[in-house]
Order: C-alpha cells, then structure tokens, then sequence
C-alpha cells in the first residue's frame, strides 16, 4: 500500500513523501527561502502560442557538487536539502524555480497579450540515491514512482485552472539538466500547449494510435502486460521510443494495478535499451502524454522518450528547419533504429 | 549590376556564381558523385506535420580541416571543393546531401502517409574566405548576397510544386554546424511547414507586425533606411532579434534598391551586435520568413535570428515543456535583451 506524507516546507512549499511503507522521522532544517517567482505568460501573434517568462530563473542552481545535491536526503547538521528528513523514497515537492505558480504576480502590460503565469510546477525525486536513472531504479520503486504520479495527476487535474498536467524527465547534460540526481518534473499548464492541441484534434478524429497499433511489428521494441513499445514509424528524433497501453486508456490513472506493475517494467527496459544502444546513458526527454481536460473520452495515453544522440557522442541538433520552420529532418530510419533497440538484447523481441 | 554564372556540375547538380563583375575563369576537377538521396516524406499523425527522412545523411561531410573545406575556392591542382573555379563571390550550388530533391525516389509503403521528398536544398556560400560572418563580410559582399538570395527566391517559387522557400543560416557548433566556412542554406519545400501555416493564418487575420511596430521603443535594437531590428516582446529564445521592413513586403523580391542596400547593412549590425555581446560568435540560427505561396496579399516579410546562448557559455536548450509540449520557457526577459543589445553601441540607438 502507497503511504503518503504532506509536509509544508517551511517558505510554504508543499513536499510529498511517497512511500511503501509509513515514514515518521521528523524535520531537519530547511534551506533558505526561495526568491519569489516573477513568471507571468506573453502570447506570440505568429507562433499562436503562450510562453512563461521566468527571469528568476536565471539564477537556478547549476549542476552542484553531490554532497551540496538539494534532492538528497538531510542528514543532521548537514547540508539542509530540499527535502527535510533523513529517509525518503519517492518525494514530490513545488520546484524552488517555477514556471508556474498558484499565486503569480500580476502580469506587465506590453504590446502583446500577456497573462498570469498561474499553474504549478513540481519536482519528482525517484529515488534517495544520488545515482541512477529510471532503468536502474529496482520494480518496486519505478512502480511507486508511478503511484506517485498518479496521485499528482488526480491532485493537480483538480486544481480548477489546470487544462494540462505533464510529467516529464529531462535526462543528461546534453538536454541541458542542472541536477544529475535521478529526477523528473510535472507541470501543470494553465492552457493547452500547441503540441497537445494538435495530439487532441487528432484523437477526437479518430483513436490514431489504436489504429496504429497492428501494423507496428518491423516498429516494435518490447512488449510487456499490455503495453507495446515501439519506435513510430513517424518518429521526429532517432531511437524515440513511444510505450502505449494496447487498449484505450486517457491517462495513469484508469491503469489496472497490473497494468500499472506492467508499465513499470517497461518503461525501465527502455530506458536500458537506450543506455544499452551506445553503451553510456542516453540523454533524452521523456514525457507522459495523458488526455488534458476535457479531452479524456478520445485521447490516448502514450509515453515519448525523445533520445537527443543520433550515434555514439554525435547528437541531433534542432536548427534552421525545425526551429524555423517546424519541419523534421530525420537521419535514422525508424525501422533500423526499431531494429537496433529490439537487438539489444532485452526483453522479449 | 549583379553577373550570374550557370554552371553544371559533373553530377548534374547545379552551381551559381553570383558576381559584381564577369567571372570567365574555365572550371577545374571536380570532387566524386555524390551518393544518391535517399529521402522521402513521412506523416506524423499526432503532431500533424510532414518530416523529410533522409537516412544518407548520416554519412555528410563534418567538421572537415580547413585545406580540405568544401565550399573555398579550387586550386589548380588542389583539393576538388563543391565550386570548382579559382574565384568567385557569392556562390550557390544544390547540396551534396540534400533533403528535398527534384527527383526523389518512391516513398515507401508504410503505416503512415508517405510521400516523394520533393523540392529543392541549396547550400549559399557568403564569401571565398573560409572564415568571417555575415558581421565581416564588407557592404558589398552582403549586398551581392542578398540579390542572390532574390534570385534564388525568384527561380525557386517559379517551380510548380514549391509552396515555401527559406533560406536560413545555421551558425556555430552549439547549433551543430558542420562546415565552418561562412555559408547558409535555401530550402524550397513541397509543404507549408506547420510554424509557417500559423504565421500565414495570423497575416490573413491581420497586419499584426505593421500593427506592433509603433509600440517597440523600450524593444528596439537598430534601424537603417525602413528597415526596424527589434527583440520581439513575444521572443522564444534569449537574445531573439528580429529585423522587419516598416512597409509592406511579402518577400526580398519587392524591396527597391535601396531597401536591398538598407537590410544589407541592418543584418550586418545585427550579427555584429550579437557577437559583441558575450565578446564571442554568437550560435544562433537565421531565418528568413517570405510569403509562402499564395500568401502574398498579407504576409510581412521578417528576418529572425535565434541565438542559443543564454549567457556568455551557457546555452539554451530546448527540453521537456519546448520539445514535449511546445511551450517555451524564456529566463532573459525580451525589454532586458533589448537595453544590452542596444548598449554594444554599433548603429544608432
């Protein structure tokens, strides 16, 4: 059974501890507060799309030495970490540098629309072990990890404001992460970021992906409980990896708990194939597409692990085309990059 | 009065020389065949958009020492380059490894609507010297190239099967530039790429930058003859300059002479200002935004850089909420990047 602790960090910030079984160690010292956040949101007239602009972001803590690591456990009369107690498993805490907050201030008044930057952003500790990554974290913690994140699903859809909640992990140096402990993000979106509405307008025209899904087999990776992985036939980056469940699910939270133990299982197999492709981590982004408000009858839930390496060292860059344009040059063929993961050597293909 | 040269390369591909004064030297060697372009178009039916899968690529010249760069001059004797002539100004020629071709193989059969990658990829070389920028080059080096660049926007838009054509520049190796020698590109595509559909729907609605240009004093940068270079109040990356005509123009092709001479001079400023900046080049990538075809009538011509970098050596990167979501994070806030790019004191503000 999943144990849940509410702390309220001592600047105000709420702090979630997740655990297999109950934790009642009390508080150590907390860190200094944090700067006040000075996000509000302004509307692009030709892109058509709202970005958060954070200045105080600039400040953020980059890539600090392990022993002054803020997602490590306190020690007593140690370094006082973002997360207070001695022993944790999965923390859940509102990220010191946000982009979106429940109580943002008042937006400036300029030459384009602007708006309150009002939402919420959250950082998911994996794991107490300041080493790692999801495909080496053991069943039982990348499994509580997802009991974790459907809690926050459910808590965050909540929020009346809320059109979009996406957990997400940004992975490696080379995707530009500031904190190497195993860690992922959530944010909770004020409006429905263009890739969603377009993933949504899709889905309410027909269930895409389950209409995919009998033609993958030269595209499939792995298979486990439900879930196929496999690397679309459409895929924008080399060795992306999407895993969906094989029936209509709009997001974490309808997952059976076999389905749930499933997708655990999967979701660690990929990403140690990925590390398994060039022998070092694969630096990626992983992000959890669940249904946004609104959307749950026809959106299909999927999970995209985007690798930025398009050989051993060599990376995909983004540039005149795709930054100018939108328009995707890909090097990697999906069905050699499919072939590739499958002789990896993992699970069942 | 500019000269244009035609020239036919051994394997078919064509070369331009663009020139201030006759160039009558015969051609020497030429490099081998190029190998032959594997692309096709794929659909990707959740981001709705078209992707050019060009596995040859791959296997594309990198970073290759200066004695054996592919865009100087040839030398009687010497390394065969892409141009094989000893003297040129301006040069364009069809790239050696392009996405879009004008005889593109059969798609394949696959899951997901395919189509021949058909169009047209142009490599752009600024200047015989294998070093410098669009900041170095002189008056007239920048001029010539920007008539070039209308010539090509004028033979390209007349093939029949191109609905857009960009040229760009990828600058850098933060941006994954693989020649060093000061060059850019056109692409001519089948497609409206997606970021270009949303821009021609804004025009269509309305003259939303004529409309913004009165109100961008705290945001502007330089100007020079009708020609405004401004950090857009909406800018995505840090440093994001933009560089708009104040009157109307669909494309370069409906400037005068003297709006040609007037953006030769702003973009040279502009590139000027960004590598004042942080004392070193700056990485970005240059745009260029004509009307896509049909879209005429409404759509402003803009030319828009967006550097990579951040802060002097730290880079922007995009991760999770760009890449997963298309939501962009902006910690330099747009008024701020104005003031220190006016400050470098180059031009007139």
């Amino acid at each position: 059974m999943v144990h849940k602790r509410v702390h309220r960090k001592r600047d105000g910030r709420e702090l979630l501890l997740y655990s297999w079984a109950p934790l009642e160690d009390p508080p150590l010292p907390e860190p200094e507060e944090a700067p006040a956040p000075s996000s509000h949101l302004r509307y692009h007239p030709l892109r058509r799309a709202w970005a958060v602009y954070t200045p105080h972001r600039q400040g953020r803590t980059f890539l600090p030495p392990e022993e002054h690591c803020p997602l490590c456990p306190s020690r007593p009369g140690g370094f006082p970490t973002e997360i207070p107690f001695p022993r944790f498993q999965v923390a859940v805490f509102q990220n010191r540098f946000p982009a979106f907050v429940e109580t943002p201030p008042a937006p400036p008044s300029l030459p384009v629309p602007t708006a309150p930057a009002w939402g919420r952003c959250e950082v998911v500790v994996y794991t107490p072990r300041h080493t790692g990554s999801l495909a080496t974290l053991s069943h039982e913690e990348r499994l509580l990890l997802l009991w974790a994140l459907r809690d926050r699903y459910q808590a965050l859809y909540a929020l009346e404001g809320v059109r979009f909640v996406m957990p997400f992990e940004n992975r490696g140096e080379a995707i530009g992460v500031t904190l190497h402990h195993p860690h992922g993000q959530i944010y909770a979106y004020p409006f429905v970021p263009p890739l969603l509405e377009r993933e949504a307008e899709a889905f309410r025209e027909g269930p895409v992906l389950l209409e995919l899904l009998p033609h993958l087999g030269p595209y499939a990776v792995d298979r486990e409980g439900g879930f196929l992985a496999f690397v679309p036939p459409f895929a924008h980056f080399p060795y992306e990896v999407w895993v969906v469940p094989e029936a209509f699910h709009p997001g974490l939270w309808t997952l059976s708990e076999g389905e749930m133990e499933a997708l655990a299982r999967l979701l660690g197999r990929t990403v140690a194939r990925l590390d398994a492709l060039f022998g070092e981590p694969m630096p990626y982004v992983m992000l959890f597409h669940a249904a946004p408000k609104g959307e749950e009858a026809h959106f299909h839930f999927h999970v995209e692990f985007l690798p930025v390496l398009r050989d051993k060292g060599r990376r995909k860059y983004l540039a005149g085309t795709e930054l100018g344009a939108g328009a995707f040059t890909v090097d990697v063929l999906p069905e050699e990059a499919a072939r590739r993961l499958r002789e990896t050597g993992l699970g069942p293909f």
